[in-house]
């Protein structure tokens, strides 16, 4: 696959405003959605919307959520109801010299669409291997993977990237000319997600040490 | 106000699944809120959901948002269709034996209503305070106040806290009993939000110092 390939537009994608800080190619919205850890998937039941943290993972042109089998969103998902998956990344707070142009840097991407459940054991076995990998790359491979009571108790689902934008700002903050001359501080104050020292499990047992996938862990 | 009454949880907002991570008092409500830098914004237009990310602020019961007066969102939720607000603040990876019990450590708040454009002078302006100084705390007297031009060019909505839950997750992983004498490192990575080095913005002026309130920042 041409990953450099774009998402077409759509009435319901096209950015109306700002559309300078939009983009739709394949590269961009990849890294925005395989370096987000958690996505907010929003559905409505009764006319009424939902919006619901969770993990994801993007194979190819596919975006894998999970959770609960039993759970609200995964059964409601799963009937093909119409859904929008955002994942959003903070990356500053841009501080104008006017309240106005007080604004944030951002890289934020929108997936709509109609999410359906994975059936197939091995896609859903491929989708939990994406998700775990996904968080914590190489820990796939250091842990149990789930047995079959685990996995009739998990519900996996499938949303296609085919509806999708990306929208970022970046840079420093676009006061107005007549502002430029005020006695007020602006500028950019960086945002990022930093892992603090592993907390070690109180029942690990002896002998077992920090494995790579979280030593070297970083975002 | 009595800021440890609870709201009191209904149908839709009541946890079904692990009851024991739901909250509903207000104290623990409002510290997520007031924590987290963005919420995202859920709700359906011709049957199709939208999950926005924006700036929010909470004064009291009311949650305050706001954006470009001709954004689709502003104009949607203007009208009082039902909206669903979800803000989540990440606090660590739990890595489980297996691959079934990894989980995150996280707090979050899901607030269900109708929001309503706030209309009134004095209610909007104080609006647009609190949003500034959610995001930094100080920064309203620093900077120039918005014109009229500027009020006019911004819709403020107002979601009023009624329907209201937080779901929380702290702790360890939670393994099967058979799996913890498997020699897999198991803990928690904590994440946190930490603030770069100010950038300063390329047209300030000389002379200008970094305000406290950018200088001791901290979320």
């Amino acid at each position: 696959m041409e990953t450099t390939a774009a998402f077409k537009p759509t009435a319901r994608t096209r950015l109306r405003r700002r559309p300078a800080r939009a983009a739709y190619d394949r590269t961009t919205v990849y890294a925005i959605l395989d370096e987000a850890l958690i996505c907010h998937v929003g559905f409505s039941v009764d006319r009424q919307p939902y919006v619901i943290p969770t993990i994801h993972a993007r194979v190819d042109d596919q975006l894998y959520m999970h959770g609960a089998a039993a759970g609200r969103m995964q059964r409601a998902l799963g009937k093909g109801i119409p859904v929008c998956v955002t994942v959003t990344l903070l990356d500053g707070l841009v501080l104008a010299r006017s309240a106005f142009h007080h604004s944030m840097n951002y890289r934020s991407v929108v997936v709509l669409g109609r999410a359906a459940a994975v059936t197939d054991p091995a896609e859903r076995l491929a989708a939990l291997e994406a998700i775990v990998e996904h968080v914590v790359p190489g820990r796939w491979s250091e842990v149990r993977v789930p047995n079959g009571k685990e996995l009739r108790a998990t519900a996996v689902l499938r949303l296609p990237l085919r509806e999708v934008s990306a929208k970022i700002r970046t840079g420093p903050p676009i006061d107005h000319a007549d502002d430029h001359a005020l006695d007020v501080w602006a500028g950019v104050l960086p945002l990022q997600t930093i892992v603090g020292t592993p907390v070690i499990d109180p029942l690990l047992g002896p002998g077992i040490g920090i494995p790579a996938s979280v030593r070297n862990y970083r975002r």
